[in-house]
Formats: C-alpha cells, structure tokens, sequence
C-alpha cells in the first residue's frame, strides 16, 4: 500500500518516515511506496525497502492536493502547518496554509471518488483550548482557542469529523501534546525553555528558565508522538463513532519535576547549567496555556504516553546523542 | 447609525427588520438607514422613520459583501444560511454559502480599515452539539454536530471569536433554540411538528404527531428570538471575553408539556386536532437532538426566554393570528 506524509520534511515528518522504513509496515499492512511532501523537498528517508518519493510543492495551491491523491495513497499523514507564532503574525498564510490547504486536501480525496476513502491521520494541538480550565481537561471540554493557529486547528477537526461522517475520508485527529525534548538547537518560541533546560544541559550548555518552577505543562516526546501517529494510521475508527478528533495522552509535569528528572539521568552539574531569568512576557503567554488532561477516549483507544519524564529525557539521549 | 440585516427576507429577518421600524432605536443608538440583504429582495418594511433599503444579491458571491460594508453599517445581523436539510442534500452549496459566505463578510469587514469595527450578531444554532448529551448542556459542553450544517455554524462560531479576537469585528453569536410557534404553512422539515401541532389546531386544521409524547426540546418564540439578536445587538462585549458564542436560553418541554399547555389555551377540541402517527424516521433524527440545556452565561449577561409554553402561543395568537 501507499502512503503519504504531508509535511514531510519538519522534525515529525521526517522520525515517522524513518519509523515506516524501519517497520516496513503501518496497521499491519506492507508498505509498497511512501511519498513525501513539503513547501521544500524533504529528504528520502535511507534505506528503504520500498519505493519513496518525494514532493516539494505548496500544499495551499490548488491542485498540489489533486497531484497527491491521484496514485490514491492508503495511508495519509497530514502534518503541514504554519506554527503558531508565524499564524499570529501573518494572519492571511495562517489561514491559506492551516484552513484552506486543509480544505484543499479534504475535497481532493472526495473527489477522487470510486469508493477512495483514505485514512488521515490529521495532526491537531493542544492550542485547540483555551483558558480558562478546569484542573483537568476532559474529553467533553469545548473548543475555545486563544490564537488564530488553534481556531485553524479547531476548524479543521471539525471538518475532519463532517468528511469522515459523510464517508468521503476516514479521518482521525489527534492533538499532539507539547514534544519534549525537541531535538536541534534553541529556538525564540515562547516554549522552547520546556525542551532547552533539558537539552542544553545534557550537551554541556547553559540554559534558560524564563517561567517558575511551579509552571505545569503537558509533555510528550517526539517517539511517544510517532507513536500516537502509527496507533492512528492502524485503528479501528468503527470504536469512535463521530467523534473523530482526541486529545493524546500525556505527562503533566511541573518545570521542577523536569529538573529533578533532569538529576536523576544527568546529574547536579547538569542542572547548574539552568539559570533562572525570569521573563513575564513568556510567563504571561504560558499562562494561557493547558496544562493537564484527562485523556479517557485515547487511552481506552490504546494510545500510550510516555511513561516518565525520565524516559522522555532517555528518549532523547537514545534518539538523538546516540546513548 | 446604519444596520445590515443579511438573510433580511427571512421569517427572522421579516420579524427583525419590523421590530427595528417600531423601535427606530437598537442598543439605545438611533436608526438612520436599514439595509435589508437576501437572495430574493426583501421586502422593504412599512411605515420606517427611517431610510430603507433592499439589496437582492448572492452573499456567497465574492463582492457582494464588500459592497454591502462599504458604507459602514455600525450594527450587522447575519441571519443567511442554507438550512440544514439542504445543507445535508447539497455539501457543496451548505459549505458555500454557510462558511465560505461569513468568510467572505468576516474578511470584507476586516478590509474596510480605518478603524470600522462593527458588532456584528450572528445566529448559529443548538445543531453545533452532537449526541451523546448530558441532561442538561452546559456552556462548556464541546461542540461535536452531526450535519454539516452544525459543522459550519460551529466553524463560522471559531471563526466570530478568532476574528473578534484580532480586533477585526466585534462578534457576538447566538445559538438560537428551536423556533416555535413558527408561522406560515406546514413543511416537511423534521422538526416542522414541533410548531404544527400548535399551529395547525389553532386554525382548526388537523395535525399530524411522528413522535412519543416523552420527547423533550428546546424551544424559543420567535418574538424572544428577535429579543436575543436585539440584546446581542446592544451587548458590552467586554463583559463576555474572548469566548464570543453563547446558547440562547430556552424551555424545555417536552410534547405532553406542548400539549397542556396547548388545552389550557385552545380547549379539548383543539388538542383533539392532534392526530398521532408514528414515524420512525423522523424519531431516529429527532432522538439525536439536544432537549436541555443550562445556558447560565446567557442568562446572566441578560438574555431572556419565554416564561412558559403557554407564552409561547399566546405570542403566536397575538403575533400571526391578530387575537
């Protein structure tokens, strides 16, 4: 079978393109051909024992969709996005990308017709909330976003679910947690800090913690992530009915409870690297943020979390520095 | 100060525009001029203090919308929508008109400049929730429709809030019970029995009951309807924060209540009128409909329902039957 990662050179993209070389498979059926696209042509994941092809192409432009559907892929990763400070910014590439190119996809597959009606795994964000919230954000907990990156998720999802319900594609949604430890180097996101006091430290680097350590967030990492995509691909959606989009599950740990994990695996001169420089620009948008959920639906679906903030910073020693 | 009724030759718009003409006020803000937009042209309302116009024009039709903000209406009520059984029969036309037509007005009005920011109220609908329900839906119930219909009025909801966020519109939507005592002829809407069996007797017609007498709904008269879209209309938005929509309060009746309610007003010989004729069809759509809800941030930002079911045919008498 056929499948296509949308998005296929981000930092997502290209883990599970190497997941599926190094499965061979997805949903327990043989994988004969990956495709992936991108806005620059993404990298073809090393051997292969399949066919991979790669796009590079403008996902929002009418008719790069109709090209990616044609050879009817059977598997579809949809992972594209402007993030969310580039949405906030740029108000207009925000919705073209995020909705429009989403919309694009969705009535490209409808309209291949003969009975086509791909899986998409669609990635969606925990940005889809907003505050305030309760201690726990259940299942059942509405939609209320605080940026135009969320209200573009949000739509998305429920045009998801209404493509889904009307047979056109089936659909799952899944809004990833924050990835930690993300991999490379710092970045000015107002969450970088969640990664970079674990990262930083762990090559010898300094760090810095803008926010308190009392700050709470909502964790998983990019291996968790990879898994919450496959578990996707191969479920049964007949188990969900019409709700097609779930919240994954998590860790909600507090910025102390990374830093003591952080002693645990590496040590107290690893946690001398973090220095505290508060920031109450960032502290005042964190703030706005969720920070623990109570995931019943993807966990009674099978969807498995990391299970410790330690395992999340092995993964990433494994991962990424080869230990 | 100028108002825009789009979707103005609707029952609602009808009702709207009339309300506005007996008031020459809305929000404690004079009428100067009222401009009525709809497919058809509306009919301009009779005996106005005030400068009246009817504007016939495709709303989904880029251009239009820009034409009908260029003079800056202060207060736009957007009524225009395919209702849901057609949005159902024709995806594409619900998906033009009922999302890419707001886009088209949200983006006409951010393009205006200047500083115009109008109030704009919009009328979604109890059809953006989506079975399995609690007894009661509460306003942080998610919003999980199951028509197409609901999924664009609870997009065009992400898209008020998102749009009023940005400073672009000052938005407030609406979602609007069942309609009940609507006027006019019997249709084949699924929900038509709702107001026929009320209506039908009243003017000594036979009417025809498709469902058990336990069903329960929501329900608003259309003179409390046109009360919400003039309370939105007037409404310090500060009040509400970024969370722009909100389900209009109701009663909760069930058919059994309907009919009491119905013999205390018109007597046994107008209750004797109901004929009972089970239709499983309209059961099976009707059983997937929210019947309750407890809308406590309408109610305490000053929306006001129906006191009784009683009311809500007097209304009707007085209303359409001139008693």
């Amino acid at each position: 079978m056929e499948v296509l990662i949308i998005g296929g050179a981000g930092m997502i993209g290209r883990k599970l393109a190497d997941r599926l070389v190094a499965d061979g498979s997805v949903g327990g059926r043989k994988i004969d051909r990956l495709v992936l696209q991108d806005i620059v042509e993404p990298a073809a994941p090393a051997g292969a024992a399949f066919e991979t092809r790669a796009i590079a192409g403008d996902f929002s432009k009418p008719g790069l969709s109709e090209q990616l559907v044609a050879s009817r892929p059977d598997v579809i990763f949809h992972l594209a996005a402007i993030v969310s400070g580039e949405a906030e910014a740029d108000f207009d590439k925000g919705y073209r990308i995020n909705l429009d190119g989403t919309r694009l996809l969705l009535d490209a597959i409808r309209q291949v017709g003969g009975g086509y009606k791909p899986r998409l795994v669609f990635t969606s964000s925990i940005a889809v909330f907003g505050a305030p919230f309760p201690d726990a954000i259940g299942d059942e907990f509405h939609l209320t976003p605080l940026t135009s990156y969320g209200t573009q998720k949000a739509i998305c999802e429920l045009l998801l679910a209404d493509y889904s319900r009307r047979g056109f594609v089936d659909g799952v949604g899944i809004r990833l947690p924050t990835i930690c430890v993300r991999p490379g180097k710092p970045n000015k996101a107002a969450s970088g800090f969640f990664s970079g006091i674990i990262r930083e430290p762990l090559n010898g680097m300094e760090a810095i913690l803008p926010v308190p350590k009392t700050v709470r967030h909502w964790h998983a990492s990019p291996r968790a992530a990879i898994g919450f995509l496959l578990h996707a691909a191969g479920l049964d959606t007949a188990e969900m009915g019409p709700r097609r989009n779930l919240t994954m599950p998590g860790l909600s740990v507090t910025v102390a409870e990374q830093i003591e994990a952080l002693r645990k695996v590496a040590g107290d001169a690893a946690v001398a690297l973090i220095r505290e420089e508060p920031d109450q620009t960032i502290r005042n948008i964190v703030d706005g943020w969720s920070r623990n959920f109570d995931p019943k639906r993807a966990l009674a679906l099978g969807f498995k979390a990391d299970a410790s903030f330690e395992e999340i910073i092995r993964i990433y020693q494994q991962d990424e520095m080869g230990k």
